[in-house]
């Protein structure tokens, strides 16, 4: 049987790709999960119909979601995720040698569970022997509400602004973040597409400007999201990702990424006029 | 009637985008032309089946194979593009008023014929009206053999290297061009996709280093290309695009350009690890 997998990103446009297999499909209490095999990308995981990673190309969300904030806090120990149950945010997270301790909080079980199963090169750090790492199956909001001062960053690796996510691009999640931070803290979220996703990142960026005194926009290419043109928002108390950034320590980091690299760090900050203007 | 077009960008993954109405089909002495409505991004140009410009995202393309080069070059009065029948190339052009000549040598009269007739916007400096514009229709590789020390700077606005374009991916090619450019002029080429293509890079970029002193890669992102990570060879004879790059001269421009300016010039050629190991 020849069958392909469409995406659509909107309406009247999407990805298709051929798939070989379908491994699980399921129902948790939060949303619809699927893994499949496909020829082009690799393995595959879906939330409710939607491509969150594929093994071909997560190297460049998890270099992007992490790096990029782990080279700009001068010593990072304590960091939470948010989502990000596939386990490759943790996975970047403890190469970094100044972090301490590791924690990810994943609203959904089923994720990690058939994250482990089925995504052994990105759930590696999260298979429960990682000294550095803690897992907490919970709502990100309610997690936090508990925590003050307490990390030095924290990535909301989360889905688009729909299902379990909404909660998570809204003004009060952001002031618990902030309060959940230490005195010099950065958040990092996931922002959507400039090209497809204007409305939202207006919102999102106005509401985390009014909480975080710096707020910058960066990019990454991830050909499996909507349009290939993908940004994280950058939140910080008090170090700036490209004034702050100390490209020699960077430079010196002593293990590989295919990706995130010390010039790309500077580059990611310099958008196209079209995405500066979403969030101006 | 629910009528989909599928760009198959390898064996196994592609894009696919609802489809409205065919404008024209039909074949010319050097390929398969086709111009559809679509309703995510607009018109569209497709040569031989595969997607050449969309109005939705032409302005990311012909921003970034013009702009670079000519706000490098410190005053660039003659420019020739080779291939880009379309017309995106020129306009761009001629918005830079040290342009004196702006050359179009299309091999495929049918190109412009449709693109002056369906895609105005794009076409709209090659209606043979514009003072500072010259249309040949005539292959490139003749075209400039007949020309030494002649141009400023020279884009090669070319399809795949398959067809009619797979003269302008060797080096023989790229000695005619560089003998066709004066003892400071810069060629830019589109590059295929990192992610995608890298064994044409690699050749690619190969062949150009035999022929110019400096050559860097840059990137942009487009929707519509296979991955949505798209690149240009940068080959220069003297001037670096990073090194001797005026920004405040770039900054200082008096029209609107809704992907490129002064801070992405320098951020597009900050290139993810994996691209620059595709050409290193």
């Amino acid at each position: 049987m020849d069958l392909w997998y469409t995406e659509k990103h909107s309406d009247n446009v999407g990805i298709t790709m051929k798939v070989t297999k379908t491994l699980f499909s399921g129902v948790s209490e939060f949303q619809q999960l699927e893994i499949v095999d496909t020829l082009e990308y690799g393995r595959m995981m879906l939330l409710d119909g939607l491509v969150m990673v594929t093994e071909r190309d997560e190297f460049i969300y998890h270099d992007m979601i992490t790096h990029p904030a782990l080279f700009t806090h001068p010593q990072a120990k304590k960091v939470l995720v948010i989502g990000g149950g596939d386990g490759g945010s943790i996975r970047e997270i403890v190469r970094h040698p100044e972090v301490e301790l590791a924690i990810l909080c994943e609203i959904d079980g089923l994720v990690i569970d058939k994250s482990l199963e089925f995504l052994p090169t990105m759930a590696s750090a999260i298979d429960g022997h990682h000294p550095r790492v803690k897992l907490h199956v919970d709502d990100g909001l309610a997690y936090i509400r508990e925590h003050q001062d307490a990390f030095d960053v924290i990535l909301v690796d989360s889905t688009d602004p729909i299902g379990p996510a909404v909660g998570l691009f809204e003004e009060d999640f952001y002031r618990l973040v902030f309060s959940a931070l230490k005195e010099d803290g950065i958040m990092v979220a996931q922002s959507e597409s400039p090209f497809y996703h204007a409305d939202i990142q207006k919102s999102m960026y106005q509401n985390l400007r009014t909480v975080f005194p710096i707020v910058e926009m960066y990019q990454a290419f991830i050909p499996t999201y909507p349009s290939g043109f993908w940004s994280f928002a950058f939140a910080s108390k008090k170090y700036h990702p490209v004034k702050d950034f100390d490209r020699d320590r960077a430079a010196k980091r002593d293990f590989y990424t295919r990706y995130y690299n010390e010039d790309l760090h500077l580059g990611a900050f310099m958008l196209p006029t079209f995405a500066r203007e979403n969030i101006s």
